[in-house]
């Protein structure tokens, strides 16, 4: 169920039935020679929405499509919230998710970058309720797609070498899949790319010239891809299910 | 051109030729009893990716799909950004395109509450260039998709009662022409919402009963959104290449 | 009633009576060659207080003086604030108000640039009542002077050509009414400056030489501003009426 | 000369001889049974505008009229800016002015519970430039208009008794001789009010029923207030002159 | 006691018999040739602790170690928080204290230059306070350890000449007596150091070349530094006593 | 080498032969029944300070002793920063540290609670640069004293059981190295502790009743303490000069 095609009535009857919520959040930031810039927030929403076909009671928010990505800044294409933005903009649609009655608001990440000030930005979230002596009354959770049950030892199986950290083949093979139309090709070199420290934007260009962090994309494939989402599927849906369980003490 | 679905050297290639990107820019919140709750990011969304299909010199960015609707949080499912923070998160989107050398951003919208703060965040952009006594390198550009030419009067043709304000037939009409398969169904009354002023949530609640405001969205059909998909697609193109053509001083 | 020169008891009397205040509102920026730099905030400062000493039940409060001009910033004397600090401040005032029971918060405009960050500061404050599921306690209404009744036709009939947006002969024959001593003269061309969009303050230099945007100041005379005054007074006086009277649902 | 009743020419020039403004800055607060809300911005600008009328070459900007005056929140009329709100106002009114080559910015006081949070503002301003490694272009300064030269010993001459430190006999003098129609009379008892510390308005409250801090206002005439301003314009006169003459390291 | 050193049950506790706390707050910033950088920080902190080693039922908070210094920036080693940073910080220490019960937060202050940051965040947390309508729960009280009876004339005695205002003899005794392994000597020349205003850090070190204001820091000794101390220690006690003394209206 | 027992002509000697700067962290909070509240920021000063004794180049900067940890704000004595607070000052350290010219900013870590904001803080830092397309000029590094070279591995091999996450027997060792007079014992019960996730404050006292998570802290002595700072103190060095010696492309 998307919470973007549903009316209020919806989402209150939705209500009655559960109180959990799926935001796929993400980036917008370039990702290598030819990988979309959508990547970040496209994998999440993609494992998402097909998790939600599949589950009729899995809810899906619309998708939180930029994060914590000013270290790509040096690549067109990159937007970015700098983190204070970032925490104030997840504090917001929390604050409006919990008004409505969801208790568990689960984020499905797709971005490394995001993790710190998401983290941070529940913590700003529950601060806010410890000051104030009360109960925050939700609880966050954040969960990167690729650590779901089984994805990334699936990944390192297809992508033995070069999937590296940034630009992976696995991301990208799951663009793939679901974007068939939109698979790129590019010559790069060295076949797999360097790894090292992420600092501010300019570093960033002077270490990574082409983008990629440690990864071969070129060996990402739609199958793959196919593959990578149906597991991920399946370990959100049972992670979702878990976290809706968990008693509040 | 959907800068999604490019690779930063295609945004690069694409800098060399153009200078402006659009930005559809709406609001996650109800839309009374038969209006999904992403009507005010769809319709931008739908009419800027359609342009972008017929025109492909025309660069789309990721759709910003949570706005000011402070005024709707009664109703579930809305999810609404503060003016400060959707002015933050704004800024850090023009900072982040005004890095990669556009120099016109242009804001389709598809909700009347974001205008005021979308106007104060564009003032709190040049307002940091004029502090610093410095030329701002990107103007923006704000657009209401009924404002393109001739589509607000198609609409007033279309529906020449029952109109309204919010949840308006012809919004609706829109989103059913791109998701057929989501139109909804509701009986209410009474048939023509009431009319009124804006202020918070529950104010906004004990006026509008359902969420509408001054409309019958029951008049809406996939059709007269297609038409007025068709004209706002020839209005943007035309709007945006004027404002791509604008001398800087 | 001016709450400046009142004290506390009365104004704790006042309110026994009415919830109503007035806060004049407006920008201390760059007027033309002729213009006065206060002009924005002195002429709803000059109706407001003549409306108050023909109606007793009037109150008005001090004036907000600098607003929103960023674009102003390149013409000597110029002070602004930037839309978050404005946002901040209108968030104080109108709280403080609040405070004390103030339920219709009446801001007399005098400045076109400030209407967005004006609007946002009122959605600021709503949303802070929204996100707690709480009432606002008070509502808040934007008013420019010259959308009072029949005062922008009177204007158009005073000056049917070179009246244009900025530094405008109805404004500064408001001034020239209210402060006779402070008339200034000057040469300037073209007779009718230009026109064209706002952006930051040295784009705005550019294109404005002089500061006028449309505006023929010369034509402005201190009877006509009489006409302008006398006319919002009472346009002021009903509006107000209204307000004060309007249910809370 | 009054920079609101100038035009951007004058000021222009004006900056040609003399790099130096004068900005009264105050709060609006209850002032005991008698006093006026306005009292704490009206009497640095009574002071202030009787200077420059005296002397032409002093430059008078707009009154800043609302102050830090949490602790008045309880008695009707005060309005307030809290410090970071304060502080932000003062910061863009500061760097308004240094953009147009204001060197030297003297704010004439007329509240005591500013003091703290106009130096930090002050601070605030200068750690801008100091992490930014560059000069700030301006100093700022800020005097209580009683400690100009001779000001308070003379108060404390008119009256050895129950001046006090809120509502004071001396700062109502300055506003009945300004507004000798706005005098007001009341009982109250003790008369000469309790002392202590200040912290938030309920607290104020309890401990300062009518609002007065150590004072009996009904010491106030217009002729001592007269004697005040003679001697304050004195002082504000040379100690604007000393700082404009301050030489820059 | 050490509020560090404690469990959380044995501040449980100490709740039960007090509620007061003392913060020793400074600064780590250059104090001339010889003076050590955390001068500002150990000053409070050593008479603080030693206080809590004679009077067991004084509760002593970490130090607050970094404060307003943007002043001393152009010398190497000083660390400082800008004006609003600060503020929000001490708001956050205070907000934690006031969640336990206590109900007098006394700030033993270390450096001149903290003074009006830290009232400004006083009256920024009462002002939350006052805008609710609620009792802040907690007051507080700043002190500067030279303000402590007696201690100023004790140092203005031991040091008739050459006192100053920054690297004084009297801080830098006090740091001796605590630590005598790290007394520092230099040359430096004039004997007493120049006096003047304190602006941006480049102004600061284009007036005080080398570091020093107004004193001769040489005349410091380890056992001047323990008289400070010793007289200190008791004015602290009896100030702490009276402050906890204090009775709420 | 302590920075704040140092001179500034002895910091400026430094920095022409070294950029790098170690910054201990951590937080005062609970530590369970007998863990004192310092531990999370006494443990990454306690190997600091050791590492600088036995290393004379190595400079350590005073304590950032307050950190994010909102969670344990119903443990009476817990002092904490929000994250967005702590973003700002950790910004202000650094931009401090930066305009030295220290290029390499090290944060010992001693709180897990601290890491994400941390993070987050950096990315801040670096955002600022990326925005204005230059480059930081320093890098900022974050390592928990924990995860320096084999110190997990020996605590782990000293507690094998009911080393737990929080109130570690590891943490309590060293604080109890270097305090032994305050070393503190309760009875608690069960022997280890529960685990769970970390949420709002109330619900973290609902989880934990005595404040540990997972640990059992009486296994803690001063000895095995001691080996664990022996063996950080070591890693601490090695990974110093690391970060020391890592080329900036």
């Amino acid at each position: 169920m998307l919470l973007a095609k549903s009316t209020w009535p919806e989402i209150e009857a939705y209500l009655q039935r559960s109180k959990t919520v799926v935001v796929p959040i993400g980036s917008n930031e370039q990702h290598g020679p030819t990988g979309l810039l959508g990547t970040d927030w496209m994998c999440p929403e993609i494992i998402a929405h097909e998790a939600q076909k599949q589950h009729d009671d899995l809810l899906v928010a619309p998708t939180f499509n930029i994060g914590m990505a000013q270290h790509h800044l040096e690549f067109a294409g990159t937007i970015f919230l700098r983190p204070t933005t970032f925490i104030a903009a997840i504090g917001d649609w929390c604050r409006s998710l919990g008004a409505h009655g969801f208790e568990r608001i689960y984020f499905l990440n797709g971005h490394g970058g995001n993790v710190a000030t998401i983290e941070a930005a529940f913590s700003e979230l529950y601060a806010e309720a410890s000051f104030a002596g009360r109960r925050r009354g939700f609880a966050c959770k954040l969960k990167n797609w690729w650590d779901l049950a089984g994805v990334d030892a699936l990944a390192r199986q297809q992508f033995p070498v070069g999937h590296g950290s940034h630009a992976t083949p696995s991301e990208i093979a799951v663009t793939q899949w679901a974007y068939p139309d939109a698979i790129k090709t590019a010559n790069y070199a060295p076949q797999i790319a360097p790894t090292g420290p992420v600092r501010e934007a300019l570093d960033f260009r002077a270490r990574y010239a082409d983008g990629r962090m440690g990864s071969d994309p070129g060996l990402a494939t739609p199958e793959k891809g196919g593959e990578l989402v149906a597991l991920a599927v399946q370990g959100l849906v049972a992670d979702v299910a878990a976290f809706a369980a968990e008693p509040t003490p």
